[in-house]
């Protein structure tokens, strides 16, 4: 096995920030010492890598992508292999994607289909939740095998009916089977029931544009389904833990479960911390490229999701990543708002945009790393695996450059869409340097990696329960 | 026209107390004068009703009843005839009953069908809701027509799915048009699939029991869906009406919307203030003659609902009279909770409870008579023809002795059902005498009107919205 | 004794609108008949207004005034003699007067010496609540003497240290004694401590302009002093009442304690409503008219407010009129924002400036009623004397033509102040005729009163407890 | 310098639970290696310790301690060289005791004399706090060297009238000089003006008996002033540390403030945890034994403070320890609650305690160490050096035997106080070696350290602020 030194650098974790030099054997990191003591100048290793005013930050784990998902007639333009590759240029090194039941169909065969499109192809380590799109007895029944095989979480939609919907029954079933095998319940949190009434009476009006897919999706729709799935979680007895949470309203919700001590948890994505309904309304077609559901808020929605993140009351950011391309995918939409491809392109773009978060004041180093990597781990089974650099740690470590600077944009990007919702923004702060499992994946912006670098994890279940 | 004259009594309003005498001409009070003065002095009349040491007070409103409700594949146990004449007894002049649209029917061939049911049958004035069953592109447009003839408060139903239910999108629809027109909407707020599944779970538990009624139809399922009808009628721009309201945290969902400013209302009913789940826990299958929907709840919620009444949160109490006999009818449940009718006798009983809460220190004599009376006429559209003692309103009048005593019975009372859920308990003040539009129906312990003495009542909309 | 009719106006009380004539008899009203009734065509009297077109409703009764009070060197500038005058020009025909206890002299003292002010002077009813400034065993035995002869509400200062504060010691054993006898405890609800540092603070600065005022004397002073003012009546089991609150934080804390089920009410003041920092911050010294306290806040609190009257949260609006003419006065704060006498002029213009909420959709015409006659009265131990339109009731009446426009201005207005807040302003509604116990004291623009009509009222305890 | 290895244990940190071993070179963790792994059996040291089945944890911060405090006229029982010593025995190897400025004298004087009583008579590393208790410009003045020194944070009393009580007045300005200096306010919130009332009122009643100390120190008295305390922070800009938080209504205050995203912390302290008013209202003066401020309350409120710990609105954990002996000194207040000294033993409990909460289930081991340990330290700036383990920090390190039972006993512990809170109260898990700054200090039963081996600690200002 190949030794590594990562030296130099300041370490930082969800919970520390300390001058050590990383000892990586193998695929793991075994130790660390004080950069400058007598023990770590006694390493030696196959390679050093100097990280003189750099962070040493365990790589990235993104808990919600769609690659290569179906979605109204298309399949979000990242496979596992563009999409994954972009992961790790962006200094994400975990991955949990979700497997799709279908309709009629078994788990089983839902999680086949998906290892079937990862497997060999990934770059990085990845896992999947399952999606619950038909809840039965039999479906019921396999939750508790897939917990077993490290599948421990499940999501379910109060949107999207007739697709992945489930009505309030089906989700109190899942709720309590959930909470009997500790398999986590995951909950797209839309009336959309409701929402479908709006979408009809919208085109009715000739209301087609993009920003009326946000006017639809009303925040107190949000906020009513995100107040359900904690009522019922509360009365299976179960956790919940509300995927790409939006609206204030939303969160409110989350903020008075959680002041009682109920394990209501919650992800935001970096979309509706750096992006609103402005976007949504841009001229022409332009706004179908900010189409996602839950949908942008108003601008004035980003400085509760800050102060969300800070309290905690949110846990996660997560990128939701489900890209479409503008031409002949978003474009499907022209004319019909309710068929453009729900989805953006993120899954590269999320660690340096909390990062941004830091220049920015709005949270520190540590509970950067908190809500990209170690409390994702944590809340869906990988932890200390992923996310954190402990002795013991898979060692999935970035070398990140805090001074840097990068102008985003879709000519630059590795994800296979072809365009970016941050065109022409520039932050602060950028990938040097990203190891897999000891291995250096990318470097100075070089691509060292291959398809099938990265393996499938089986996952504990939820640690935040213990 | 007959005259009458009420003298020396107390006449208590929702706001007022005072000594006056009450001038009735025909079917109407016309004039109040104070008592002792000149001009009272010299009025005459055909009749003179001496009250003195009496409480002079508006008839009662009751704004839910149910008489001769098919449920279950039974009838509610009082017919307009015997349901309207134990309220005339129990000291109520009003009532709004629910006509029900059959699923695949209109709303006129329910509202027929409940005319024909009341017509030429009513001791009492009654007005009818109109219960949406099947809420679609023809029911909504009859309900303009039925706001103009009067019919101007619509009721839907979280609860019951395949029976009265309507999912989220028929009840935004509902709510709008409810704006649109005038109409109020109420509610029935319990998350009924999911108490469907509690249901079918606990009986194949063996859970039989009159009290796992109470278990399944869990507090925070009446909470989470009296949240959801509030937020769905903010969205639609709807004033909203709870109906039974009987939790605590449904409650505080109420609260919570008013605060805001929201025009959320909810009544309760006296059996959620005297009664509680120790009554449905009663031995052998003797809690079956407790159960109702929203259930009886733990004894600690009451005092939350006094407060509620206290505090105007709670607006009106009604009393969702709906009795199925023990014999017959409830024993349809043994064996299985959820055959059991759902409904409690009540129209008799509510406006001597109430007054035991203002013997108890519970509530003020005014904001007995505001609850009872004045508050139901208002938000039904009735006000100042009904609910209070006023020049030009109805001469619906109760004389009412406030120091006598009563033992309430099934032996006693004039509801057509075999028992009573207050059998044997005392309480103090008790009806003397009826006016209905000027006449005497009921006077000490003698009844004196017909069927048919009560006439439809076309309703204004909701008065609280101006 | 001298007969009245007022016919064929439309009255207005708290709870309803009815189409009647008003019989009064002397000083009293003696009976209300449906106007056009065979009963009230047969009335005759001494004298017949008519009020076709009018509203016919209570005498305004303003629960907070001080007249000729000794502020900072100076005295506000009317009189009661004038201004009572000015109330009755505006239909307020009660008024709360506060008598002041002087540090280190007992209560009996300042009553004795408010009375002599206000004896012989005043066009119209009036009386006293009584300022405690120094809470001590002599004045704490005191109380119960005031309350005997219907002095029964008692205000405190949490602002002002060195003049009229006292410690948290005092307030609870004022509070303690209240819950004793039946007074009722006033708050002024401002951390005068703190604000007293912001004071120095400011002006050390060289912040020396009116709106400066505003600045110190924050938001969450009044928020914090209101919260700490309804703990500690909650420690002595007494009920609070919370003067001229302005500040949307404040109004939450009452909302709360309201939501819980505690007796804590509030007033707010017109100022509040239709003024704002805007005004403190007008060019020049021009802001000093608008200097009060507590101050005018920044214009978004006032939809909180107008809120809260909806909600019942304040219960009241008085005007803390306490007016200091531009000229000499206000003056007096040139280059010293602190030196500028506290108060404004508003006796006059509450029943309007209300009127005009009304008109713009703020409130309804019975909550104008209920919020300026008929809560202060009972209240504050008047009712139904004051405040409503019934049999019995003192014949306090004003006949009001909602439709005639007006144009606020000191070139108009009767009260002895060289500035109006509202000058140019136009309303919409105005005092037709006033009747104060039975006499007519303003008519068409003429006042037919007299100093030394108005009598000392004896007022009963708080009547919102029972 | 000597070396030491602790092996083969599982070492707990705020963040991590890991198999490593731990490389101590000198004072401090120099490197920390997987257990097993080639790096770790490489190492060799002078001094060896085996861990197995054994917790490794970071030596525990009390963050409130108050060793030979003057209080009412006697001494805490505690000299710094007992309580440290204590202190080292029961897991704890920092603590930060306050230092006292007296009424007149200034910081300096105050810091100098507990300089003087602790300087080489520590068993551990120590720090101070500086009470103010008397805030004047010059005191003021002097909080920015004292920042500058270590001393970065300053408690300020709303209790104690004539001792430690400050004015609101003087509050503020402490919080605007925190603000400006990053020196750290912590709050004694109780209101001690109108708890000197109720004291006041309870013994001139005969309410002498040590369970009235609870009663008057009424739990809204104890919220009040956490709110008040609350609100002067937001007004000066300046974050709030609030002291031995014990009431739920107190919690809610700061549940709420942290909601909206403000500085606001809170500690609790274990005898709010384990004992209640039960223990106070104990036969005879026993209950004088639990006479301490905020004062214990019923048994309800613990659920309340442990949900706290649980979702971090209580954030730390203190002792407030300041034992007084039964014989002699609580004995002061036989026959007058209020002479009875304020304050318990617990320097040397409080590790075992919140770990038997642990095995009681109410909170995680990481909670356990992060509320013990690491929160302390870096909300007093003492993070990373104290309160975790990590290359760099300082050796300070507790093998803990979490399966050990003990029964806690007068007869056994080693503070200087005659008797215990838990007497004979049995609980699991017990320290077996502690480590301060790299030496053994206490081993298996034996206590190897020295008055002296502990060091005065400068602190740098609260991290959790940046």
């Amino acid at each position: 096995m190949t030794t590594t030194i990562i030296r130099n650098g300041l370490v930082i974790t969800a919970s520390d920030e300390i001058g050590a030099d990383v000892l990586v054997d193998g695929e793991q990191v075994v130790a660390l010492a004080a950069t400058g003591s007598a023990v770590a100048q006694g390493w030696s290793a196959d390679t050093e890598l100097d990280a003189t005013g750099m962070y040493v930050v365990p790589g990235g784990v993104d808990g919600h992508t769609h690659m290569e998902m179906p979605f109204g007639g298309t399949y979000a333009a990242d496979t596992f292999e563009t999409g994954t590759r972009a992961a790790a240029w962006g200094g994400t090194t975990t991955i949990v994607d979700f497997a799709i039941q279908q309709v009629g169909g078994s788990l089983r065969e839902g999680l086949d289909a998906w290892h079937a499109k990862a497997d060999g192809n990934c770059a990085i380590d990845y896992s999947f939740h399952m999606i619950l799109a038909d809840v039965n007895e039999g479906s019921l029944k396999e939750m508790e095998a897939l917990v077993g095989e490290g599948v421990t979480s499940f999501k379910l939609f109060m949107a999207y009916p007739g697709v992945f919907y489930s009505d309030d029954g089906k989700i109190l079933r899942a709720l309590q089977k959930g909470a009997e095998t500790g398999g986590l319940i995951m909950m797209h949190a839309e009336n959309g029931i409701a929402i479908d009434v709006l979408v009809e009476q919208a085109l009715a009006k000739g209301h087609t544009d993009p920003r009326f897919h946000g006017e639809v999706r009303h925040a107190l729709l949000e906020a009513e389904a995100t107040h359900r799935a904690i009522k019922l979680a509360q009365v299976a007895g179960a956790p919940i833990y509300i995927v790409h949470l939006s609206a204030a309203q939303a969160l409110a919700q989350v903020t008075a479960a959680r002041d009682e001590g109920y394990n209501a948890f919650a992800e935001t994505c970096p979309q509706y911390l750096f992006l609103s309904t402005d976007d949504l309304a841009k001229p022409g077609f332009e706004g179908a490229k900010y189409v996602c559901s839950t949908p942008l808020r108003p601008a004035e929605h980003q400085a509760a999701l800050w102060r969300g993140l800070r309290t905690d009351d949110l846990s996660v950011v997560s990128t939701d990543h489900c890209p479409f391309c503008f031409k002949g995918q978003k474009e499907m939409g022209i004319g019909d708002f309710s068929k453009i491809p729900n989805g953006l392109p993120g899954v590269e773009t999320r660690m340096d945009l909390l990062h941004q978060g830091v220049v920015e004041g709005h949270i520190s180093r540590k509970r950067w790393i908190e809500i990209a990597c170690a409390t994702p781990a944590k809340m869906f089974g990988l932890y200390p695996r992923k996310g954190t650099i402990a002795p013991g740690a898979d060692a999935d470590i970035v070398i990140y450059d805090p001074a840097a600077k990068q102008v985003h944009s879709a000519e630059t990007h590795h994800m296979a869409v072809d365009y970016s919702c941050y065109e022409g923004r520039e932050t602060t702060g950028k990938v040097r340097t990203v190891l897999s499992r000891g291995r250096v994946i990318v470097d100075a912006g070089e691509y060292r990696g291959a398809a099938g670098d990265g393996q499938f994890l089986k996952r504990d279940t939820c640690q935040y329960l213990r």
